[in-house]
């Protein structure tokens, strides 16, 4: 299947594989992958997505249909045939340090360090960067809307609203990085170790000849486990049917309205009858804003299901993740690379990350360093994970990766995890790495005026 | 592959589908699928994404391991063992109609309708809101940046932007639909038979000693078809150095500056050489409001890239597609069914979209009617594409569908193909369709009374 096709990428890092063989350009590159800016409303990113690209890393390779279709483009109309050859012998062999899932990460910190032969680590640019930032985006979106739920249940019930079938795998999974406590898919739940959530749509409450017989049915059928949904035509009526039945449900769900009066009316109508541990769930178009909102008007809502934001958040639908080339090993010789244009500065040379805490445990700062500086106390960020193309650590649960950012979480101070404030975490790079730059920068204006 | 899974849902379509078994709920249904409003900067819609749902619908099943695993799920608790032999058994054996793909499509229009047994309706929704809303989101942003660039190539360079893999080659067949030439993503190329574009990245020209060295290795690649990209270090540099060498690129592409300026004076450099058929391409950030801002200041380039907005558009970056039950036959007897809570009304019934055009061709309105209601010379939008489980009509080739949208966008009328400005198409429901909401209001309230 297309999964761990070697065409997984722009046509771009192809021609240059090519040109790299055909040139006899032989090195060792080092890409680093990192953001240079927050997208709006984030303080922080909680990394995820390394599972799924690792995962690629040790299975991608070209078929031979794939290197046929290859054969008859015109672009590589002139490369001799041993680009066709290497291709189908492809696989890759490269060394790979990363920042574990449930990691949170700053701009400018490499959340992945790829150190392998220049075209490999070319060939798996387009792959890394779709795969985990959406991963990641969704995992920091995620952590957002946990936090404004102050311990009460996030459901993500994205799956219709994401970029097709395979995001929607992804989305449940970087959701629980972030830390819900399940999805409403089912194949990610299956795949993944995730609960999964989920009882009747407005469609069974439609489909019956009146809501009545809809409820009754499908208590049914679900006794101890019904969550009725209350809003398929009016919530007031809805509620006092199911007390007229005197049917007690595991729970009711709101999908539209007023949820913070009309969760508190449902509640009070509930215990008036004794059922106060009947729960209430409310979804439709939530977000940390609007949770926030709801439970600052004191809503009397249990759980909530989070859907569109979960999957393609509108506040920050993209995270500009890029691959940068910073060093490359040719003939026994290291240089590092650095991208000088007005906008668009990157840093030279592998790093490593460093995290600094108070004695109680609390992050303060971070700092960018050269590979090898000495960490002074930090906590190295960076772990290996893959050496010559295999894992060197094994997948980890999700139930671990989202312990682990709740972990980091914790540790942030309060005013970084504010949902509704910027505050900038304090992230330096040593004066080494600045220092680099700079000779880096004197280098190319010279060769620029030769 | 998971692509078929028959798990690639929420769980409430397979908790209603055990409650439809358990209850003896026997019906066929009919659903379709709609948005009820415009997202934002949009006039339009391009429908897209139905080849992917009807492959699915032909090949969705359920795995034994999958049926062991839902087995285990404590909500299935209670469910007789008929649910789990009916999956072990379950195939799509409906019917469907649709909007052909590149079909010009507005709000409250259904873009298919699928009659089917009403568990093998109801568990379809989650696939199909994902790949139809993805899609035609996609092809209907493609047509805004196609219609901006005036006549000018653009290339869909989303891939490293989208929500995963599968995501990408979506996107990459959504934005061909919409207008695209083609797109970097090499997969796409091949699995869906699309033009492929791309040369160079900026890793390139920094993995080499300087950029000189870079440039002509890579024409010696490439003779024919290299693209030099000039904004590495500095532009006006990098086409001296080009000039300097005296070897004739295909092209140069700008990605970073001020597009507009900068591509007016490279122009003008190659030019002074004699090199006017060098093409001038630029990426970067771009969209349908930067294409139109740099031709209107009269860049000199020749083909875009558009990566971030067409895989994820920021200005409107989810489709609110909806799935809904508008009929249920049961016992021979049809009901048609609407949900009426306040904000969400749907139209009950089977319904066709006729669309009007003056003599010239021009579109003039559409019009929501009841299906079997006369269509009065407008043409049906909604066609049949499959008949008990199996398609009645052939997959389109991309380049097809391309064709049809912009034979669609050329009937529409200026005022609503302009990317920035709002109009509303004129689209009525017929009397007979408001006739039937307004009977099942009253016969909700006479129950609500109950």
């Amino acid at each position: 299947m297309f999964e761990h096709s070697g065409l997984l990428t722009d046509l771009y890092e192809l021609t240059m594989a090519a040109g790299y063989l055909q040139t006899r350009f032989e090195a060792r590159a080092t890409f680093e992958l990192f953001v240079r800016h927050l997208p709006p409303h984030r303080n922080y990113l909680v990394a995820a997505g390394l599972e799924q690209a690792l995962d690629f890393l040790e299975n991608v390779h070209f078929s031979a249909e794939e290197i046929d279709y290859l054969r008859q483009h015109p672009v590589f109309r002139n490369i001799r045939g041993e680009f066709f050859d290497y291709l189908a012998k492809f696989r890759f062999t490269g060394d790979v340090w990363a920042m574990p899932e449930g990691s949170l990460v700053f701009p400018g910190e490499p959340m992945l360090r790829i150190v392998a032969p220049i075209i490999e680590g070319q060939i798996m640019e387009t792959y890394f960067l779709s795969t985990l930032s959406y991963q990641t985006m969704i995992a920091s979106k995620a952590a957002r809307v946990v936090t404004a739920a102050k311990g009460r249940q996030v459901v993500e019930f994205g799956a219709r609203r994401a970029h097709g079938s395979q995001a929607s795998l992804l989305a449940a999974r970087a959701a629980a990085i972030g830390g819900c406590q399940g999805t409403s898919n089912v194949l990610a739940g299956q795949q993944f170790g995730m609960e999964t959530y989920g009882t009747q749509a407005h469609s069974w409450v439609m489909a019956h000849e009146d809501e009545t017989e809809a409820f009754a049915q499908f208590l049914d059928a679900f006794p101890e486990h019904a969550v009725l949904l209350l809003d398929t035509y009016d919530v007031h009526t809805a509620v006092k049917r199911i007390i007229t039945m005197n049917r007690k449900p595991a729970g009711v769900r709101l999908d539209s309205g007023d949820l913070a009066k009309d969760s508190q009316w449902v509640r009070r109508e509930l215990n008036r009858v004794g059922w106060t541990d009947v729960k209430i769930f409310a979804s439709g178009d939530l977000d940390e804003t609007r949770i926030a909102a709801l439970l600052a008007k004191h809503a009397a809502i249990d759980a909530f299901g989070v859907g569109t934001a979960l999957a393609t958040p509108g506040d920050a639908p993209h995270l500009n993740l890029i691959y940068k080339l910073v060093e490359v090993e040719r003939g026994g010789k290291v240089r590092e690379a650095a991208k000088l244009s007005a906008a668009k500065v990157t840093y030279p040379g592998r790093k490593q990350v460093f995290r600094y805490s108070a004695p109680s445990g609390e992050y303060r700062h971070d700092s960018i360093a050269l590979d090898g500086e000495p960490a002074d106390g930090g906590e190295p960020m960076l772990v290996e994970v893959m050496r010559g193309g295999r894992r060197v650590t094994p997948a980890q649960p999700v139930a671990d990766l989202r312990a682990r950012c709740l972990a980091g979480l914790a540790r942030l101070p309060r005013t970084y995890r504010q949902i509704n404030r910027a505050a900038v975490y304090p992230v330096q790079y040593t004066k080494r790495l600045e220092a680099l730059l700079e000779k880096l920068r004197r280098r190319i204006r010279r060769s620029a005026l030769k």
